[in-house]
């Protein structure tokens, strides 16, 4: 359409998109839309993943006229597409035909339709629409050209839809039960039913682990949470399946939501091609990252915690095998939040430039424009409702100048990203073990996990957040902040690892059926460190205890939880080092041989300390990146090393001498974000 | 009875009542109950508003006798009667023969008999049977000379009873849903249903606005408030036709509950002749008024809020067409709030005067002796449950004697009451625009209104709370705080304005229908004030922004909201004037012509600034009450100028020199009251 | 087994035991676990109260070689044995038979097999097969020479399971109202249904006073309270009968937990020969007692609240006529509080000590080994999971130890528990009065008994907690900290009573039937203090009133609550002193005769000095403790003075010159205990 050389070309290593829903908007505004799109640089358009009404407005009826006409449309522009599956939002034919697709609650009450996500992943109708809807999509457009990727349903999870507690989930998760144990003997076994005497009497007789006058047996909830995750993976692969058919050579994604653990988001990645996420920073800080305090939702408010967005593009490069995307890039105030900040003007720039750092193919901004109706009218977009560029649209046409700028003057291998030195290791089965027995009330969810990587980020190291499966051979330093089941498949993995090892508290100490591991934790664990847990303690906020070197001197404080540990007797003459003691004597940090295990959580300077003395011992060199400024960040993608200022003042950048900038200054302003040339 | 003259004379411009129910003492009493009521000074005496199950025991068949015996006995002792319709306690047998009478929450559940308000507004056996008692009653008792007005029901929506979500709920709203569109295609637009693509398929397939995994389409839950209103309204209207055809010549008043939003008053208002409402302000203060801060609860404990009341009072004037009565004053302490604290001696009587200083005809108290058992045993009355009269008693009867000094000195018509020089304009609608799109978690309720009229009252200036449909022409100063929608009504209002206007924060950001305005906020404003309203900001509570003139002064902060406004090009010359601005640039108040838009909230201070820099531009003369005390409050009724003092120290009085008091002292003690004579 | 003399001889005064779950263990453990707790100095073990399932694998079908088995082996090891009998665990065939077995919550939930306690008391089908498996398990084992005690149920109310909304419930509800009250006519008069008109039709038609719009009938929701009670200690009584008809001789007990008191308690302890609790100190301190402030929380998170337990020990001594066991002692740290501190070093055996001061005849551990699997898999036990022995293990064999020392030199009735000095009057009818009426929010629970309890302790004084039925006659100081309903019986109690009385707040405030007593509170208690409570006040957290002598002194402050007293005119003579007031004139504290009433709650050190001077009024002498140390606490058994210290610092210790210690130090650490002997 334009004569000029589009901006930002489509097979880039650095792209930029958007979220665009032309079911919206009149038809007569497509096409200047999709020319407005290309002229800010964008190359890829995302589409389609609510539209299953009108692609479908009754059972079997299909009507493609206009989205033949929208794809053609953004197409003739020159604009690539992936195409969403509609599954989150079944029409209401469906739910009213099939009422077994509604989910339903902890307290047996059915969700109602009339938002989104109001299916039940065991419902079988809602499976076999799934497949005509998916079907039918993916033959019409499975080999348009112009539709380079797939993806799959919207955000897995979102508003608290994994668990669901319908008729169709009891029978799947009975036969769930029976495929598993073989006999109602063997689960009873395995549940530990001797406790509290609640043999179950068979298959047919198990219920769902809610409801009781108490919690539910350990194992029961445990299974549960197993089989859901099972029941999402599943079906997805369902929607993988049905694409690779019909639309061959395509890459297939999901786009995740960030701090949902509720399925097993490395079991569904081994049936995708990429990675992508939902990148909010803003709605995490104030409301959906439960474990920050007061204190830091206030600091970084306007930028987003300088860690939780990183933490995710790690964490997804690796579920995507390498391969990232963020499918919607905050672009301005958000709607969901309990309170819902503007960004600090440079910020979406910034969080786009830090994706890239981290590996990102595509960010793509959500949404084109505005809405001035619906449930997110107040969601802001890269346009304004009027229509007038908003401030994100002119920064995302900056990042577009930017990446051509800097592209231009690279070669494309330069950008390639490499494994990191540091792998933090992540499995969602301890997250759904934490919950179901926390043991410390705020011992739940992600926040150890992030404190971890943080402490690390601010060291200036790279990470890779890694699945339990992964190859831990090559990392100069392995940590492993929350893995309270350490499985068959990890312990070999650590075997073969020739790096240093950092594990947290609970480390190795439950069961895959969440019973304590034998003969006491840290489990398998114990053949790196000979020591035994013998009890643990969690402290209610408030409640500290000093922590001290052998000399005596105080180094930090002790917090939230304690695993006090025994050093055993070792026959075969491993030593067990203590580093640092509670003031009542118990150990806080003990090693041998090139493990180091935290006997208990302690706070982030002290953490950071603990960190840089493993990576020192790993060989790895740090750089303590606080000191230059609270919110400054380094991330290392190929030969550039990237770095993002979250404020709250300027930072002088720690670039080497003589060494360019290609973007940004030396001197980085909050919101501010530069790189440099590392290495050739 | 008495044979000396009875004071607080029956027609009196200022009258004091008492709430009894004859149903709960002994017969023998109700003489010398009677008798000691017209000793105390009292004219007025509410009874019969929850005796259903005592006039009708079974379906259809009536027992008069003891009301007939109870109203003539109050009657021979000179008291006027106020009748309440009883439809706020339904029979047993009523709900037995027909469990739709039933209301249902949000959840499902059946509310049951055994308290009071157990009824649906939707509900055809309530209707029936409404139409019944409150036939036969008014037959029966509607030309008695002694009963002087009629109340309907009792505290409309107390106890969370407006919304409810049962069957007979649900065709109704159906029904009112497809007489609104005609068509589901004109209500699927009207909805934006494109949004999430949740297209309805017929009427008959729309449910409630709740159980939906995340909310429902604005739309679609403001149309379900509209509806519940219309019910409540309707109910109501039913209930005063009957009374107006049975009870020729006697007004029809309702007594609305404080702090209520839930179904529009002003709507209602227009039924009704006088509007009565049920002042406590101890209860709003620690419970009810949940935008209070901690430090308010606590200073405000034992007088209540300094504007609370008052802004009570303007409203239900307001929605009476200027005839305002208390139908319950808190007499003592009450027994619902969390904590329930004791006035401060003279409060009773201070509440009292401010109620006639605001306008009021008549306070009736809450109740005339405390009832040892059921659930308000621990709310106290006028006297103790042994007999004994209790404070408020005593500072009742002390009022009776003051109105009498006073009255016998000035001349009727200097009690008349005139309109304020300032309008304070409230919609109902607006409060249910923001309870559904919140976008900051504390933007909900009556606290931003309140927070207005407090600083207009701290500076000494009289107001009118009025509806979006009142003549602004005559005002010298218009205040919108919390409109959101400013309806086709307002907006013609606001053209005939000759005063100043201040529009708040969010003011005309949203249709009818709870959408955006187009092409942005503040929509119908633009012709006043040609801004943008580009984005909007939530802030959560410790975040602000310093606010600063052009001289970079700063002046106050920012707190709880901002609307980020572009100037936009006027090509015909209007000029928008910033004049004053967040430490990040963004305007915080702009002004065009007389129109003054504030385009965030701020702290108490720079508010009254603000309020008191338009009030003196609109001409009028301001005080800075708090200089003499914080809880000082003026306000003029006719002739007189009140002053009523809520602590906590002792406030010396702005009375011009010479003018004599006709009521209290020129210091004025914490809880005390005075009044002088301000013109002839 | 062992040919030593066993440490800690089955009759001692003093006896040590432990719970053990021989179901959860390989038979060839038991042995070896028996002859392990002999050596560690246990007499007694608990086994079988959950294992029904295992007793009854289906109706009526019994299996006992296993528990034949296991009592053999316990019993050949020398150990006595205590039975309980198994119904907290009722088997999934009898729920799957019996649906009315399973309670139902307020919301009318049915609650879940699957977990404990999931039966409602009122289910005919649970009645019968109780009766059952009790009978069939007395029948076998009611005359083994080594059962020693049964046990009926396990902690009746846990999990908050005494209420119940079962069709059942309202079935035997509705038959308990008929038989109370004859008439529904003098049910309506009872419960004044005059107020709000809510008239009852029948017995049939009445419901739970739960989900109504607002609360229910204070009498509708106390009569629950009273049915409910009631049906719990019917339901005990009948196993209990059932055990003294097979179990001919054996003492029969019941598990109490702390801070329940849902049901009456002082009633079922009529029914029992010992009244047994579990104590588990710190899941009290952290969750449980919820009056605690956060930094009462935070104080006492290791060692325990100084007084919850002692508190427990003497309401349970009075519960069991003078015969106490701890049948749960806390071992270690526990699962299922918030947080789960690790005890203090030495309070394990602190605990164990400060039972036996306050009379325990036995104190028993839970539990023997932790179990690594099941709902309190985290809950540890004298044993780690992996068999070792643990802290708590270690502590309790030097308690068995100790005993040996001690009772080697003491005449075995020295240890005979004698009446205390002080009683403290507590009753169960009114907590439920507190928390269906209030009326300030955090006037509910334990919270008021316990901080008078902890006064008196501060001061040294030993306290029987007794019922309102106990004989008062020869206590020198009787304090009434929470008796809202002074029955007859307490009535007369006190007219018989020679010593000084002192009542709280709310004293005879109510009627049995929550009504406010006439002709006004302190109701009875008007023949010993002519006074009247005209109101109340209640003060939310942070408001206060200084409290001040007559000369003007400020002594300290009132809280919370304020009863406004009016003095009586005194015909007879009978003369009230105001002893101080709040700073507005309202009397803080009166005395008339021997009687003082607190008219407020007050701080707590003046609180400690009103009971100072109670107490020397009534001859007792007092010591300050908390001068030497906050958490220094002491209790008298027979002959002996217990010293325990909960900390935070070391205590000297008040032993008089020349006494030697039989146990511990004169200078105690903290977690430390010691004894000497006081007389002969």
């Amino acid at each position: 359409m334009s004569s000029s050389p589009p901006a930002n070309p489509m097979n880039a290593p650095l792209r930029l998109g958007v979220c665009y829903y032309p079911e919206q908007w009149p038809r007569e505004r497509w096409a200047e839309d999709a020319r407005a799109m290309r002229e800010m640089g964008l190359s890829t358009v995302r589409i389609a993943e609510f539209a299953w009404s009108r692609m479908e407005p009754s059972a079997g009826r299909f009507e493609w006229e206009w989205l033949d006409a929208a794809i053609d449309t953004l197409a003739s522009a020159g604009l690539q597409i992936v195409l969403g599956t509609p599954t989150a939002a079944p029409p209401q034919w469906l739910v009213d035909a099939h009422p077994d697709v509604l989910p339903v609650d902890a307290h047996g009450r059915i969700k109602a339709f009339g938002a989104r996500r109001h299916y039940c992943f065991s419902s079988p109708s809602m499976w076999a629409a799934s497949e005509r809807i998916v079907t039918a999509m993916a033959q019409r457009y499975g080999q348009h050209p112009a539709v380079v990727a797939w993806q799959t349903d919207n955000e897995y999870g979102c508003h608290d839809t994994t668990l669901s507690y319908s008729p169709a989930a009891l029978s799947a998760f009975r036969r769930w039960l029976a495929e598993r144990y073989g006999s109602i003997e063997a689960m009873n076994e395995a549940w530990g039913t001797a406790f509290w005497g609640v043999q179950f009497l068979s298959f047919e007789h198990v219920g769902f682990p809610v409801g009781q006058p108490t919690s539910a047996l350990p194992t029961h909830a445990m299974d549960f949470r197993r089989f859901t995750s099972d029941q999402v993976v599943r079906y997805n692969r369902m929607q993988v399946g049905l694409l690779r058919r019909h639309a061959p050579g395509r890459p297939v994604l999901h786009n995740f939501m960030g701090l949902f653990g509720e399925f097993d988001q490395h079991e569904m990645g081994q049936d995708l091609d990429i990675a992508a996420w939902d990148s909010y920073p803003l709605g995490h800080v104030d409301t959906a990252a439960t474990f920050l305090s007061e204190t830091e939702r206030q600091q970084w408010a306007r930028t987003g915690h300088p860690d939780i967005s990183a933490f995710h593009h790690d964490l997804y490069r690796g579920i995507g095998h390498g391969r990232l995307w963020v499918m919607e890039q905050q672009a301005g105030p958000v709607n969901w939040a309990d309170w819902n900040a503007l960004p600090l003007p440079g910020m979406v720039r910034a969080w786009t430039w830090e994706a890239f750092a981290h590996g990102a193919e595509l960010v793509s901004y959500f949404r084109w424009r505005q809405l001035p109706y619906g449930q997110e009218q107040m969601h802001s977009g890269l346009h304004r409702p009027d229509g007038v560029r908003d401030v994100g649209g002119e920064e995302a046409a900056q990042v577009a100048k930017e990446i051509d700028q800097l592209t231009a003057a690279l070669s494309a291998t330069m950008l390639d990203t490499a494994r990191a030195d540091v792998a933090l290791v992540l499995d969602y089965p301890s997250l759904w073990m934490a919950q179901i027995q926390p043991q410390g009330k705020d011992m739940v969810g992600f926040g150890v996990a992030i404190r971890y990587y943080s402490a690390l980020r601010r060291l200036g190291l790279n990470v890779d957040v890694v699945s339990p499966d992964a190859d831990l051979s090559a990392y100069a330093l392995v940590v492993l902040p929350q893995s309270l089941h350490v499985c068959d498949r990890l312990t070999e993995r650590l075997q073969d690892c020739r790096g240093v090892i950092v594990a947290g508290p609970r480390a190795g100490s439950k069961t895959a059926g969440l019973a304590i591991a034998t003969p006491l934790p840290p489990g398998p664990l114990r053949s790196h460190l000979p020591v035994r847990v013998r009890a643990v303690e969690s402290m209610r906020p408030g409640r500290a205890y000093a922590v001290r070197t052998d000399a005596g001197v105080t180094v930090g404080h002790s917090l939230q939880w304690r695993d006090l540990i025994d050093l055993d007797p070792t026959p075969q003459g491993q030593e067990v080092q203590v580093l640092e003691r509670c003031e009542d004597g118990w150990p806080a940090r003990v090693t041998s041989g090139r493990t180091d295990l935290h006997a208990t959580l302690v706070n982030d300077d002290l953490l950071q300390q603990w960190m840089q003395d493993a990576a020192h011992r790993a060989g790895l060199q740090t750089m303590a990146l606080c000191a230059h400024a609270p919110g400054l960040r380094l991330r290392r993608r190929g030969a550039l090393q990237f770095a993002t200022n979250h404020g709250p003042g300027a930072a002088k950048l720690p670039v080497p001498a003589g060494v360019p900038l290609v973007l940004g200054s030396a001197t980085l302003p909050p919101g501010g974000v530069a790189a440099w040339v590392v290495s050739p």
